[in-house]
């Protein structure tokens, strides 16, 4: 086994951020897919008992699970490139703040956007939108979240813009139509080697969408 | 208004995390109750746009919102005195993975034993109970969760304790038989003027929990 071991899922937006984040560092490690949610490794079972899902991170044999607590800790355990979190302590607090909303209120209503029908996706589109407003807002006129550098809120954010063609195919609106300066945003990291080897085809994120959610 | 001002809430142990990392600091601060839900300051709607809830740190005039993000940015503030977060990469990543279980997985299933009802309740319990036994075995013969030292999961636990009471008395159970050690061990933070000052009174509680629950 390498020194650094991520075990992911290809079409997993979760995966994707250790991904980036490996590659923004410059980290030379073997990437495992696993199946899911059927055949389990052993590997994943044993290095992920609490929540048994991808990614986990195997760093000189020790696990770290859940994506943002990866991130961050590639972050400080390769300190020496391409700083992923602000220097100073309130700016960090912010970038955690939004990468934590990215994960308490984007997921979650992407995630009723494409498996609800009816009233209760009508419903879960509207936060969607609205969600992808804040963090629009939050953008503002930056290149990148933290500014000019690539960082956290980006690479937090970033792998759900491939899913963003399901997302407006399952409820029937356009994600640049809503969000434009988002879109030109997820445009400008997609010319990232670290991000555009990285995420997947939207059109095959939509194949996979299609089977999952129906 | 002070250099430091707290927003928050008597009963909410998201805001009793915060007061107690402060002491644990020893920073001086104000703290102001907020009447929760109705009546929100100007202060908090101001503060904390996105999700309009305490706790909110506010340093210099500027608003840190969620609580593990306001103790981590304490412990960065404040660095000089009573580190709360391990110095090494691995011991800060197992940190921040088990006071993230504690929010997604303690906090939703003690909230679904206090407002379910029946079988759905009995669910609850049983995860309830299942996640307190993972952080018993994660406590092991420690005396705190990073050790020695008292920090981050300590922090994000040992406000819930005084909720126990109320726990066991709607579930039916004994938390203490439950999960003697980590009942023993939230007996040891008590200790601790910083958590003996900032958490309530476990009859209060259970006073507020039929007000709010029935």
């Amino acid at each position: 086994m390498k020194a650094v071991v991520l075990l992911g899922f290809w079409v997993s937006p979760f995966g994707q951020r250790c991904q980036i984040a490996l590659a923004e560092k410059g980290v030379e490690y073997e990437y495992r897919e696993e199946t899911v949610p059927r055949d389990k490794s052993p590997l994943l079972l044993e290095s992920n008992p609490v929540y048994k899902k991808i990614p986990v991170l195997i760093h000189d044999g020790k696990p770290v699970c859940e994506s943002l607590i990866i991130v961050q800790y590639i972050d400080e355990a390769w300190p020496d490139r391409a700083p992923l979190i602000p220097a100073d302590h309130y700016g960090r607090a912010q970038a955690r703040f939004w990468a934590d909303f990215v994960d308490k209120k984007v997921c979650e209503s992407a995630l009723n956007l494409l498996k609800l029908k009816g009233e209760a996706q009508e419903a879960a589109k509207e936060e969607f939108i609205e969600c992808l407003r804040l963090l629009e807002c939050e953008l503002g006129d930056k290149k990148y979240f933290g500014g000019d550098a690539f960082g956290f809120v980006d690479i937090a954010l970033v792998p759900l813009t491939s899913w963003f063609y399901s997302f407006g195919t399952y409820g029937g609106f356009s994600v640049e139509e809503a969000v434009p300066k988002l879109v030109a945003w997820s445009k400008r990291c997609l010319e990232r080697e670290s991000v555009a080897n990285s995420l997947c085809d939207p059109l095959k994120v939509y194949e996979y969408a299609k089977k999952i959610f129906g």
